[in-house]
């Protein structure tokens, strides 16, 4: 049953005290979610977010070895060594990577060595290919060499015990390169995000389905599952659930570290989810000062954060990203920045935007600049995949003149 | 068997005859796959490229639809309404989204009405909830409305045989909701290009195992896998290849659309690749003038593009991201820019290059600026991974003083 008092309360308060964007982003950095410890292995790691500290098993490199193809030489040989004066040193083998060589380099010797060969006893120096002639089994110095030079230490890389990589990293390819050469095969990483994601409506049918009378299909779900996945997390279930107040409480608590809903955020008579959050958990915020996606909703259920979001598609994907997304990739290690590349772009017709209020407005190229896209209803879902981006009005603005130049965000994540 | 005159073409050359960047780009440019075509469900689309021109089955909406929670009116009735001048309306009825009103409006009534829900008959506009009060079975009306506002027309979003997305086009999000409004289930994209990943070595073991005198843990692979993955590729193979000729060019002929191999890429006696590559195809580029990855190779063998990056893995990590990395995103849609967000950072100490040599200088992060990762060897993977970033210094530059404002790429993906 829902409580009344508490009913009456959300409906009364309505979007009387919408909260600006920032008191939102504040809500959402005081939450945080315990996810568990996973182990994945080496392969599967990259974007991941590590769990533990890494401690390298070995020295890296584990022996002394070349960084170039060249010989191995005792550096006092080629001193003073010039194309006037070349130094005549005799090859006496030949060291190969992963196999060396068992000569030893004296005085008025050397060995070819390869790159990431092991050094051969002896010698305390390479001289690289470009800088010596070959003739039969001699090779002609022309200049000198400092001991030492060209030769990769044991351990210079990483030292045998050493802590590679912090908890809390999200693993890069040369991560997951560096660990593997320290000998790790699983490394713990915390669990991705689970997503729940409810689109609401007794009008709402699956993708694939034909609509009849005043049906719909269903576009926020398979949007949301994709924005989810692309920011860190695992979608779970999508479901479609009538607008049925048992149905919705009972889908709402369904465990999952963050629930993403669409659809009944507003005050309207059939609008019960922001009653039901009320209720069964908390409804921290309802009602934001932006355009569009003023009727998003945030609070928590037990442990799960959940986002009430317009059932309007622009609304939805707007509210998304300014809140969802952010707080996903918040947990998932992702940092706060957007998930769109930015490009400083010129407008050739104004936005319109007012003090107070944060606009999400989206533009399209046109030459060398950009314009709001003509169509600006919440609900005209083809203004977002004909649009090429968007512009944040910040709340302290009434908007751009033409010829300001913007950051745009870019939806074609084309990097 | 190797040709001999090629494969002392292929040696004599050496890198006497390095190309520039710029070259080997041009190369890539003039490539391409011709990627197979297959199905996917809409769920599965995102970040998939389209191999098909997408066409509405419906028009979206399919009915006349309120945009806002409010009230059906005939616009003529609000006309000269205000504060002072409140006009009753008699509620006779109520819409719901998917399923409507049977009652007729006309002049002196109103039907509530949902944001979605269908229009009822004879209304002509809707009245926002905000714009009027409700006093039992009346609303006052305290606005005039325009005939056709808050309403949203049929087709207005998408008409019915519509092209709504184009063969080509890289899926959004966004995309996907609207290929499931207009009742897609699945949709053909192109194939995502197939890698194969060689790494060649006696000494190369495969993570997990433990290195016995000179033998070194394969971390190029892993890496290397790890990044096509994030450029939309899929690795189909990674294999350790011994150092013998006759392995390694029945490897580099099992079919994928895309081979990286990784050592033996050098003019050293044991560098069989290069010739390998010139002799079972096409090696277009051998050496490149940069600094790491100055061994870079690339060519064809069959519809099979090759790239012969360095064993050094910071060489293997550079050469990947601007050639290997740079064409599988040419392919799958992606556009040529580099995958990592850039910042303009200013350097705190000198970055020194060499006119007609292109630079990859991994930077770190210093209070508010960069400077240079003070261990600059190919060889030293930890380099990469204490590092935030990197520099590019072009051809044309010798490099940067302190103070210099750069364009940093950072490693760390964090949008």
């Amino acid at each position: 049953m829902v409580n009344t008092q508490l009913a009456d309360d959300v409906r009364m308060r309505g979007f009387k005290q919408r909260a600006p964007v920032d008191i939102a982003y504040e809500w959402l950095a005081s939450q945080s979610l315990a996810l568990a410890v996973e182990s994945v292995s080496l392969i599967a790691a990259a974007g991941r977010v590590l769990a533990e500290d890494v401690v390298s098993r070995f020295n890296i490199p584990g022996f002394e070895r070349s960084m170039m193809d060249g010989y191995a030489v005792v550096a006092a040989d080629a001193q003073g060594a010039s194309g006037y004066n070349q130094l005549e040193l005799r090859i006496i083998g030949q060291s190969m990577p992963g196999v060396g060589s068992n000569a030893r380099v004296i005085s008025g010797t050397t060995v070819s060595i390869m790159t990431g060969a092991p050094l051969p006893e002896g010698a305390d120096a390479v001289l690289p290919a470009e800088n010596v002639e070959v003739d039969g089994g001699s090779v002609f110095v022309m200049e000198s060499v400092a001991e030492g030079r060209n030769i990769g230490r044991v351990g210079e890389d990483v030292k045998i015990g050493e802590t590679i990589l912090n908890t809390g990293r999200r693993l890069r390819p040369q991560d997951v390169a560096l660990m593997a050469s320290v000998g790790v095969e699983t490394v713990k990483v915390y669990r991705q995000p689970r997503v729940n994601i409810i689109v609401t409506g007794n009008e709402i049918l699956p993708p694939g389905e034909v609509p009849q009378g005043y049906q719909i299909i269903n576009s926020n779900g398979p949007m949301l599952a994709a924005l989810a996945g692309r920011d860190g997390a695992v979608v779970q279930t999508m479901r479609i659930v009538a607008d049925d107040e048992n149905q919705i409480r009972a889908a709402m608590q369904e465990p999952c570290d963050i629930l993403l809903m669409t659809g009944g955020t507003s005050v309207g008579k059939e609008d019960f989810t922001p009653m039901a959050l009320a209720e069964l958990g908390e409804l921290a915020i309802h009602g934001i000062t932006m355009r569009p996606s003023r009727s998003t909703g945030m609070g928590k259920i037990g442990s799960t954060v959940v986002f009430l979001l317009s059932g309007n598609p622009v609304a939805c994907l707007c509210a998304y990203d300014f809140f969802g997304g952010r707080f996903i990739r918040q947990i998932s290690g992702r940092g706060l920045d957007w998930p769109y590349p930015r490009q400083k772009l010129a407008l050739r017709k104004k936005i319109n935007s007012m003090i107070g209020r944060t606009d999400y407005a989206r533009v399209k190229k046109v030459d060398d600049g950009i314009e709001p896209v003509a169509i600006s209803g919440a609900g005209i879902l083809s203004s977002t995949t004909q649009a090429d981006g968007f512009v944040i009005v910040p709340a302290d603005s009434e908007g751009y003149p033409p010829g300001t130049e913007v950051d745009v965000f870019m939806y074609d994540q084309d990097y």
